[in-house]
């Protein structure tokens, strides 16, 4: 049964995020790694492969080339098979897996231009698919090449989240806080922040109804993003989370959406990154700890493994 | 015979769109497809050769990509013919046609750098013309990579319209519709969408003269172009489109232009899209059927097919 | 002797172009293809290496390549000389042309990894030459993919600019005119033109000073630049072109720059190209002819050979 | 011992720059080659492999490009050892050394595909080594090619910036100078730069603090960045280091931060670069000499070398 949310005063957002208000799912719309919780159903099969083979992680993305190598090598093989073993010099024809072994390699040779020249082709049919396999494989690697650069050149942020939302002190009353620090070792310019919260809200009719929130920030948006950055929203009166106890957050199934959008020096574009809270990974009363130290040179760094980390007060 | 438009009080664009005021022609400005009806002469035979092999289909590409392999390899088949076989080791000099097929697939060799070695040149001609070749086949195969890789990182939105724009009931009165959702498994973030209308007009002096608008929509951006989109005009008093027939439309020669903009997240580069539709793809009095569906884990599917399907209202 | 120029009321321009005040040079700053009059000495004999590779004409960098393949591969031939031929299988010793003969075309063999066999290492030197040619030569052809990829993805707009600025009839006076068209294939969007005036002036001290001027135009920014666009500065009172003869002009050493902007759809990056105009290339009293065409299908082709075709008025 | 720093009235910047606020070391902040003294400990071992290969110097990564090399090769080396040398035709077996320098050769002619036949793999384990070894090849190679392109393409500004801050008479009173070019052969359109002064300061509770501030410029963006640019902050009553002397600053530890922005005209991408100066890099009265001659054509010409060559005047 849902229970009636806390009602508040602040604005919601005139401008659209593009959920629509009427998707009131009791999950989140958007998942921690800043992917949306939405599937669009391809138009066709090939459509989206050279994304997903530029965005697997690079273990998959070496399996899958290897497998293609092998499986593309096994078809030239067939072939060859298929065409006789008396077109392919240097080779002593024997049973089908003696067969196999020797075209599969003599293919393995031409497919990567090695081409020792121990079997080489003879006859009009093995010549003529010799001539198409290394050129097949010149194709394949051109391809490779390009989607190697491709996994190079996308230009994704790497920014590391805390886990958590903390509410902490913060002057007089209290501060939704998150803390942030850019993982790539090539610098992040001109880096700005937007706090998004999204909840159910009953309207002016008294149905339930999905409202979104900008939370305003103490600073969104610095020059450096070199250290790590703290980025408050202070909880005062004219704060959509006023007086929200964690209760609240869960009974409203509050989402809180982080935007961070800055210039990556590496290559000089804009790049975007984002990542969603739900009610459960905000802590109340709690305070983040340290995450400069010093390294051995005394110049300050930054403990990327302890973005996260806080302590709770009491 | 041209007939007279429907005199409207909306006041027209200022702003030029580029298309010129008197081009008034009975046929359509843009193509559905986004491209317009527009020749310009090109300066030279090869100014657009780049453009045209990176954006034409890929089984073309790779049909233009092997003929000029096999025309490449004869044209260098031809030149060792006349330099003669006597300076290719591993060839027995025959009739025409068995000479050319040892040079051919000699050739292949050369140019795909495999080289197997049972047929290699042994005179300075063969040498010489061989080393070209060798050098010709790299060059060409790093032209291949560079045009795939240019295929590839093309960043062309992949925006799916409605083939209909529809007239459907909004609040107390009606508004020109469209639905639009991203094909692409890349979020499009920041997405931005300006409607234009051109038609027929007389202007003060009573001479047929080809006018723009802008027509205002409900929501113009949205931050994230996740789900399926419905843009909606408006046609209230204020609306070019006021009282408009479906007649009235045809007899206005009426074009409406769908110009989108986004940031594409897989290369975070802002795209451009766009979309024409003419008098007779307006549907008045109808309604679009429901898009997103449900896949198998829940979760919204936005089903692409779908994207135009609409009932109409009695 | 410096004639005085004409006096004009317009107010100079306050923001910098970058060309500082004092330069008050009888040539022009700007040369007609957009590149300027100064030369910066570069800081090393590599510094622009790449940037000349990528920009120099398709026929001089296949020269380049050409002979930097030739001239490695003689190189390393020289070194194998240096090792013996006895370390060459394959080879018969002879005279100093015919080791140079034979050890070169094993080089080309090793440089492009055709490697035929006929000829092959035996000995540890030429085992390790060719070890690091077949290296070398596979790092080259990587270079050069890499300046291929390069030269076809310099996003350079080919905007096709008329020889001359006309003073032409516009409304009830004259106006200063060009006309250009987009060369490319691909659409220039939301393309937008300034146009700038430079020129001696005499300060309120009485000294000659060189003054910049921005001409306001009729429509400075256009959505779809798919025909061409012919850009208008009215010569108005407010000019600083107001009453000027071309004596004037070319007293004044004036000089009209052209800057133009727009977005290549082919790769969605914002483009910049420019062209500049002095004295002597402005007609007075003269008027652009048709440059619109129809094409075989009846539709509008921009004649691109006629975009600077004018007729004198009497 | 801190002295305390001289009392200023300018107001300091609202905006926040990422450095935080209680950062006030002794040390700069910013190097004069414009990385930060701010370590950022990396979430693994081969996070920032691709930005050190892409930004280390090119005598270095061909050095690392040819290590891989030679051990990758050596690896495969030993693999064959391991299977033995009855599996490679053409090796006569010998002393582990011996057999070592047969098959390393071996193992070259595989991983670089040249492939001369005159040894070649006769077992399945030698075989299967090999069809890997050179996939392994190609596509480490597809990986150079990549990487040597993402070395190209890094859009990075390179303007030489003057090694020192000048404050020189200006108008009826004196600026802070400093005088950059762009030392890339391509332009730079759109050049903005910004001025930014930190030091340490004494808060409203007398507590030093790290304190920010923009340096207002009398020219901070021009259109051409063709000749060098003397940058100028009047140092008026306004200045937030008005009355400041050489002592002052380098005991409010002050550091000046130079930022430049605009469009690199070769790949029409905007680059960011910067540069940072300390108190004992500002010379008091002094004056540029000047930096531009004329070249062999009577054109001007920028003497890189000069750029920072001063006078003191008495």
């Amino acid at each position: 049964m849902l229970k009636i949310p806390r009602i508040i005063k602040a604005r919601p957002l005139d401008q659209e995020l593009g959920f629509g208000k009427h998707l009131t799912t009791s999950g989140r719309m958007m998942n921690p790694d800043g992917t949306f919780n939405v599937e669009r159903q391809p138009l066709s099969r090939w459509d989206n492969t050279y994304f997903h083979l530029v965005s697997m992680s690079w273990g998959r993305f070496l399996l899958v080339i290897l497998l293609c190598y092998l499986s593309l090598n096994l078809l030239f093989s067939l072939v060859y098979l298929g065409i006789g073993l008396n077109q392919l010099e240097g080779l002593q024809p024997g049973g089908f897996w003696d067969n196999l072994y020797g075209v599969y390699f003599f293919s393995t040779q031409t497919l990567t231009t090695v081409g020792y020249g121990s079997v080489h082709p003879i006859g009009w049919g093995a010549n003529l698919v010799a001539a198409l396999e290394s050129f097949t494989g010149l194709l394949a690697f051109a391809l490779i090449t390009g989607m190697l650069y491709g996994r190079f050149s996308r230009s994704t942020a790497k920014v590391v989240f805390s886990p958590n939302l903390l509410i902490s002190p913060y002057r007089t009353g209290t501060g939704l806080m998150l803390r942030m620090a850019n993982a790539r070792k090539s610098e992040l310019i001109e880096t700005e922040v937007k706090v998004l919260l999204t909840m159910n809200q009953t309207d002016e009719s008294g149905n339930l109804t999905r409202r979104f929130f900008a939370l305003p920030l103490e600073i969104s948006k610095i020059s450096f993003f070199t250290l790590s950055w703290t980025v408050v929203h202070a909880i005062d009166e004219n704060s959509p989370l006023w007086g929200f106890s964690s209760q609240d957050l869960l009974e409203a199934n509050a989402e809180i959406m982080v935007l961070v959008q800055g210039v990556d020096e590496a290559n000089q574009q804009t790049v975007h990154t984002r990542r969603s809270y739900t009610g459960d990974e905000v802590v109340f009363n709690a305070r983040f700890k340290p995450v400069v130290g010093r390294n051995t040179k005394g110049l300050p760094m930054v403990l990327m493994q302890q973005i996260g980390a806080y302590e709770t007060l009491h």
